[in-house]
């Protein structure tokens, strides 16, 4: 009789597309970096809160706050009981659902930070992936402008603790309330407060917001009657007269050395506009607050050309840029640009109560971060040394071995017994290489005789191999060296790390 | 002209059923809980890996290995272009989809740990929810006992590490070789070694593993035609006979003081299964280098009734249990059983790669360890203390107050000004109790003239104004002390924690 031969089909072991593994220094980086920031939350009086990775997505909005692709962006799905669920595409969304939800417990100002993963349903590119982690803390129901201030001094302070010095960070400043007072100015009317909107103003600052990318011709196209990419594809513009577009581009253009000279040039800008002074006046005590703490106008800087993309913004508005360049993985030097960003969101909570309920924040993106920290260090500080390995020469003292495993590991020294097969030493100093050992011991019949241990130095002895020619050499090479059994914990403690 | 009023239809500002937000208390103590944990890990040589929550549905396959519940139980949904997605449900399918991913890179063995949220599609219940935590740990490619012994060490030290002692935890232990030895000399047959399978030794196993529930009598059902349950609901039974149900009975039931007297018994049981006397072996290894490592069998017994639902396990099994009982919400003391467990895989890379790639390791339920601490810790030692409340009595010395804040913050205290609406003191005083702070600073004009500080001790003034009747007594009070300005920072560093 013969068996029917089915084709086994198998799954492929691959990550789906945008989504990747993270290896142990870049996870073990990523959690000191988020305790590190969160140690600073909580010294500024902020309290964790955790939601989970799944909202309802209703709660959430059904779209990404970015007005440039509604409809899309959201891992979404309609569980067993028809309802739709979906993965939290930001940590502000569900904070402004927990503080609607709990708002009648919570302490009034509800000062919260949030960290975790978040996922956008977007188009994967090199380097943007689809799942990655943020940082937030954020202020709920404090209309003052010193919890705006508090805001930048916290991250500026989390900035230069996390490893950057004064000089390769900006905090760029803004505040939307000049941009209306401007738009008012200009005679095209205030942006108004809607989550998600789509008006005449909303096209203002999406355009200006692509200034980066587009340069000030882009953005006037933008402001004017449209712009063709490289593609082909026409974008409608604002339809803004060429007044109205000088005025914004005025605006957009000022750079200044120092804030008040910028402030002064905004203040003519705005001529008469309520809003517009309310927001310079903003911008003025935030520096001051910064200046207390501080954080001179080296490290925050008003920039009119700082809109942040998001509709939902309603008062002053920061982002941080690193000013370091990094190489990529080409070699090529690249900008890093903004790692951190926020600002005053008012209407977010409305959402749910109906009731304004001020609001003021930021996210750190930790994978952008990590990122740069990949690429600046060097291998050596990347790779931390891997554990201790003890290597198994007689198969029948595995209990002998076990126990030096044993009493390394009770000195709180890395280490492990090697649990492969044990056939031949070359095969276990190579896994030892692998995982970046330092050392490997060995203990042949011949040294449990002696009751000693031979500990082979794995960094020296590499490095000694490309320098030693001759045999001569390398038998009395340093690299390794015999130790009493009992003097085995003090030897390895007392070496340099 | 009248406006059309519309209904605004706001949403509801809950969780999906099932979720559940977590406050400050709970994420630090798990953040806390997991670095332990990883502590541990990595002085075992162990090394980090992330895998993101997102994976193809082929590659978790598509059940959970829960064999009760086949075509259910995760989370899962076709993405923009038609693939399958889904949230892991456990770690350890994505590491056996990871390792047949690198294993070119990798070293072998490869001995990694993860922690992270899983998500189960499940049906709530009390206690129950669909997003949880979970830590693992896994050695892949390693055939040797030493490294499943190596797990049983590790997690009792993590459990004892965690703060449990000797006498409130037991590591159940026993081997699926010696069931299959038993079904061998019942006559039943072997278990396959399918990831998921539905053979008469799988409807064995899965009666032995619902002992706690339906205790000896509901399982002798389950062995035999089948059994009704309260509902009326009817579970097919194995169909065994009378001497094959006696003599798995009888092999569930050991239950010794010691473990050579189990060894023993099982030695009888399972007669001349070669596979068995192999299953016996092996434990009895595992006890020897525990005991070794300081582990003696107060710690870990052997324990035939230990089969654990999933159907991929090849080696042996074990599972961490807690002995205390602990008071649930309504003051009944419960067991909380089971808060760890583990064993030997061998064949879930071959899901991928069509060879079989030995593992052995353990998963430890977070959320569920917890719940413990939170239930069995006093209220003091679960809330730590808040910030320290700097109140604005003069609303335009903002700054001296925001100055005393910086100070606080670069000695390291943690502290904020009152950022909601300054317009009594009452109000600001609730919140600093809200927030369970222990001091608030209180600078009048008067205090401002005299560059005083008053520093009002507000868990000391609850405790007095329990005890203190009259005005007199209020007045003179030592809950309140007032400080100079520049002694401010060394009058708090110098106070009891």
């Amino acid at each position: 009789m013969k068996k029917n031969k089915q084709k086994v089909v198998r799954p492929k072991p691959i990550n789906p597309k945008g989504f990747r593994d993270y290896f142990h220094f870049f996870s073990k980086k990523r959690s000191s970096l988020i305790k590190e920031i969160c140690e600073v939350f909580e010294l500024y009086g902020f309290e964790n809160l955790e939601t989970p990775a799944i909202e309802n997505l209703d709660a959430l909005g059904k779209y990404l706050p970015d007005i440039d692709r509604p409809n899309q962006g959201v891992f979404s799905w309609k569980d067993d009981e028809s309802n739709w669920l979906a993965l939290r595409y930001d940590l502000t969304a569900p904070l402004a659902r927990a503080y609607a939800q709990y708002s009648n417990e919570l302490p009034l100002p509800y000062r919260r930070f949030s960290w975790g993963p978040v996922w956008r349903n977007e188009k994967p590119g090199p380097g943007r992936y689809r799942q990655f982690y943020q940082c937030d803390a954020d202020t709920v129901g404090s209309h003052s402008v010193v919890s705006d201030a508090e805001m930048c001094i916290m991250l500026s302070t989390i900035i230069e603790k996390i490893g950057f010095k004064k000089d390769e960070y900006i905090l760029n400043l803004n505040n939307r309330k000049i941009l209306n007072g401007i738009l008012e100015t200009a005679g095209i009317g205030n942006i108004n407060d809607n989550y998600i909107n789509s008006t005449q103003s909303d096209m203002v600052l999406r355009s200006i917001d692509k200034i980066d990318r587009l340069g000030l011709e882009g953005v006037k196209d933008l402001l004017g009657a449209g712009r063709k990419d490289e593609s082909g594809d026409f974008t409608t513009g604002a339809n803004l007269n060429e007044e109205q577009i000088n005025h914004i581009i005025q605006f957009i253009s000022i750079n200044n050395d120092t804030n008040s000279k910028t402030l002064q040039l905004l203040q003519t800008l705005v001529g008469n506009s309520i809003v517009g002074k309310q927001g310079i006046d903003e911008l003025q005590q935030i520096l001051e607050f910064s200046e207390y703490a501080g954080f001179s106008e080296d490290s925050i800087r008003v920039n009119p050309g700082t809109v942040r993309g998001l509709g939902y913004y309603t008062g002053p508005v920061f982002e941080v840029e690193l000013t370091e360049k990094i190489q990529n993985e080409d070699g090529i030097f690249t900008e890093i640009g903004s790692v951190a960003g926020g600002g005053r969101y008012d209407g977010l909570v409305k959402r749910f109560t109906g009731k304004v309920i001020p609001a003021t924040g930021f996210s750190l993106g930790i994978d952008r971060l990590l990122y740069v920290f990949n690429q600046i260090k060097s291998k050596e500080e990347k790779y931390e040394a891997g554990p201790i390995i003890v290597t198994i020469m007689e198969k029948d003292k595995i209990k002998a071995y076990q126990q030096i495993v044993n009493d390394l590991r009770n000195a709180g020294i890395k280490s492990e017994l090697y649990l492969g097969n044990p056939k031949d030493l070359g095969r276990q100093l190579k896994y030892a290489d692998k995982r970046r050992s330092r050392f490997a011991l060995i203990m042949g019949s011949e040294e449990l005789k002696k009751d000693v241990i031979q500990v082979k130095d794995l960094e020296l002895g590499a490095k000694i191999s490309r320098q030693i020619k001759t045999h001569e050499e390398w038998k009395h090479q340093p690299a390794q060296v015999e130790i009493k059994r009992d003097k085995l914990i003090e030897y390895i403690m007392k070496l340099p790390k």
